[in-house]
């Protein structure tokens, strides 16, 4: 069957067509017509100017892609007595000049705002974190406040782009932070790749901060930062490519294996892609019962002893998973399987590999922005199924996550993140499906859902208590 | 004469005392005798609560030590048939959850919103800055934000405090960055002393910021981690303790030579402290013409060849100063001087000192709290005096510099901040205040004269532009 990629029109390639059009009953018409004919789906229409004889008009648009935009405003241009002013990218005019900004929480205005909030007020706040430094956690913004790290190796699907380029991905995941769990969070892109240098930096800066995520930093080396930042320091390090997929994912399985009938133990699972967030899940399933999980890469299922392009990572792997030491590709190791987990590459796997499967499969692809196997192919033949998108039922995404984690964890002072609480959080992500409404198009919450940070945060500070990781925040010097 | 410290009641040991009185009348002007008998200055009373035959009532006053605030709450509790509930230190409460927060600057409500400032969208804009790193200037943060750096080492008058104590401090001055100039600002705490280890962490974590602000960094690792910084980064690097001070001094004896009618050139200067703020004022003030300087630390006079308690930073102060190789303490060297500066420790001068200095002496007294000699004791003698304190005329406080210069820099993507540029915003400052308004008790604006940030940014920007180190901020990708 043909592989047609169907892309729809989407807000991340929108732009914003201002024109002048005649004073003429049918001229916007056929300018709609137009940018509908190229594929273009329209949004807001406002006035902006209406003159004698002419109106100027902002068209907001969608495209499915930078080069449909472009044919659109083409098409715009081909027709007689219109005049396009200017096209803006609406995107890129969201980024200009940043996304986040540092605000002070109190005015400034008068010489008592400044002799508290400085000098000579505040030598007495700094002498009180001097005589008992974790008042630092009550009387500064580390109470509150994450740094997002990346060294700009792995990002998204662009991969080593570099610190500077990755940064609004680090500004748009500051967003996140605030708007969905009220935690401060600011980029720090990396120039370095040196896992020592990594550390060191990351360490060197760690007082002004209650948490570290670790974000788009490429495997293997990402495990041993990670590892290695948490022995130094005594605030949480969570890498979230890790750790965020994990939990989100373990939060859809549970869901989803209650509508298929099935046990953790009993599960055959395929995991396509062993970087960051493959060997994390990995991880997580083993801990949440899973006995059979066979990772594969670009050269096919791992196994122990396998001779070619290992590293230590994926030999951990291999030893610790495939029990059965199976062989072979993907297409080979999925038959019978009950769960694909696929963090790899797009339409890895063809209807064929699913009809292998075990009856009422699993298929969570969360390639991105193009799936292991669209939905449209699977959906007839799969008993749940999950992808990483926004357009389609039950996106697996980190942001169900993250916020609702750190806002638990620096809400009780935690040191450290451990198995306990990430498999707490994905208990209440799962958790906030209820019973009635579970279905297999809704096995995970709406990133929009308020409930899931508020959730998370409550069930991650509680298995950091009982696990005793938690420290609890000082009180107010008296 | 006795060396009493009239030091005044002031918001920083300022509290919130919450009493039930019971109603009758003249029990408030109890309280209110009691609070002013013991020194307390009373600011507002405000009503929490009337009840049937009690008032329950907020009382805020200032005292002029934390010792004293105690004394007033005891002379309170002797009241008889009043209840203290509770007293709050403002200072501490406004510092609880600390001072600035980082916000998004717009809401993430919807799938659209979403996919615009992160995935997928945002890998277009990661992907123009891959093809063109200088839109980083344009697409992020980067434009707008600065990096406030210290190691603790040098902090306000504690001294050596570690770098978590400080972040009250680094939070402040992020506070004064964005509510006087519109500049964000992040605390950035070493946990390291080592030159090579904070010029490495400092470069590393560069790509986010437009500038560097070092801060409370001591002398002399300041003068060599600010230059090699300068050297590795294409971003401005100030330390404002040096440069900041030095600009504000500058401004304040541009307009206080109008005064005295005396010229640079003609100048004797004793500057009283050879560390961070001293050597830089020195450095500026040669560049702007002064020829006779000499530098005091606690063995006396600098000069070339001194043969104890140097170091390479005063190697260098004895060789470009003193042309007159005067030896001696201070009060030796004052004699016959036109200008003093104080950078160094309380009550270091008398009023003996001030009279053997020449005719219409200018004295800046900046030790803080308590100055070089209190302007009580000078003020028959000199003709111009200035401190670093907001409760006497003429305070010189870098605020005047640091907002407007980093907005001017930024503004126009300065490489570095030239002594061109530092001499613009020193005559900006001292610019504000016109002609007919010079006073000997008004030489510099005040630190809430919203003029001043404009009037330094544009001189910056117009002299990086003059002087070629500004290269201006790129436009969108079309």
């Amino acid at each position: 069957m043909p592989q047609v990629i169907h892309v729809r029109p989407s807000a991340s390639f929108s732009s914003t067509l201002r024109i002048k059009l005649p004073s003429r009953p049918g001229t916007l018409g056929l300018v709609a017509t137009a940018i509908g004919g190229a594929g273009g789906d329209i949004g807001a229409i406002d006035i902006v100017h209406v003159g004698n004889d002419s109106v100027t008009r902002d068209i907001t648009f969608d495209a499915a892609s930078r080069e449909q935009s472009e044919e659109i405003l083409a098409a715009v241009r081909m027709l007689g007595g219109i005049h396009v002013i200017d096209v803006s990218d609406r995107t890129f005019l969201m980024h200009v000049g940043g996304k986040i900004e540092v605000v002070s929480k109190r005015p400034v205005r008068t010489s008592a705002d400044l002799s508290m909030a400085y000098t000579p007020g505040v030598a007495r706040v700094c002498q009180a974190i001097h005589d008992e430094p974790s008042r630092a956690f009550t009387l500064t913004i580390k109470q509150n406040t994450v740094a997002v790290v990346s060294d700009g190796s792995a990002v998204l699907g662009l991969g080593d782009i570099g610190p500077a380029a990755a940064l609004p991905v680090m500004e748009g995941k500051a967003m996140l932070f605030k708007e969905f769990g009220g935690v401060n969070a600011f980029p720090i892109c990396l120039t370095t790749r040196d896992p020592d240098e990594i550390v060191r930096t990351v360490t060197a800066i760690s007082p002004a901060f209650g948490g570290i995520n670790l974000e788009d930093i490429a495997a293997p080396r990402c495990f041993e930062i990670e590892e290695r930042l948490q022995e130094q320091l005594d605030i949480p390090v969570f890498h979230d490519d890790q750790h965020g997929t994990a939990v989100v994912i373990v939060a859809a399985l549970l869901n989803a294996l209650k509508l298929v009938g099935k046990r953790m133990a009993d599960l055959k699972v395929v995991v396509s892609g062993v970087g960051a967030a493959g060997v994390a899940s990995t991880k997580m399933l083993l801990t949440a019962g899973v006995q059979n999980i066979i990772g594969c890469d670009q050269a096919g299922a791992l196994y122990a002893g396998r001779p070619d392009r290992m590293n230590h990572v994926k030999e951990w792997y291999a030893r610790h998973t495939n029990p059965g030491k199976e062989r072979g590709t993907i297409h080979d190791v999925i038959r019978g399987a009950d769960l694909f987990i696929g963090l790899s590459a797009p339409r890895l796997v063809t209807r064929d590999d699913i009809s292998r499967m075990a009856p009422h499969p699993i298929v969570f692809a969360m390639a991105n922005p193009v799936p292991e196997i669209m939905p449209e192919e699977a959906s007839d033949r799969v008993g749940v199924m999950a992808t990483g998108r926004s357009d389609y039922p039950n996106q697996i995404n980190n942001v169900l996550c993250f916020p609702g984690m750190f806002r638990g964890v620096l809400a009780c002072r935690a040191a450290r993140i451990n198995e306990e609480m990430k498999l707490a959080a994905a208990r209440a992500i799962a958790g906030v499906v209820s019973e009635n409404e579970l279905d297999p198009e809704y096995v995970v919450p709406s990133v929009f859902d308020r409930r899931v940070v508020e959730a998370v945060a409550q069930a991650v500070e509680a298995a950091a208590f009982e696990t005793g990781v938690a420290r609890g925040v000082p009180a107010m010097p008296a």
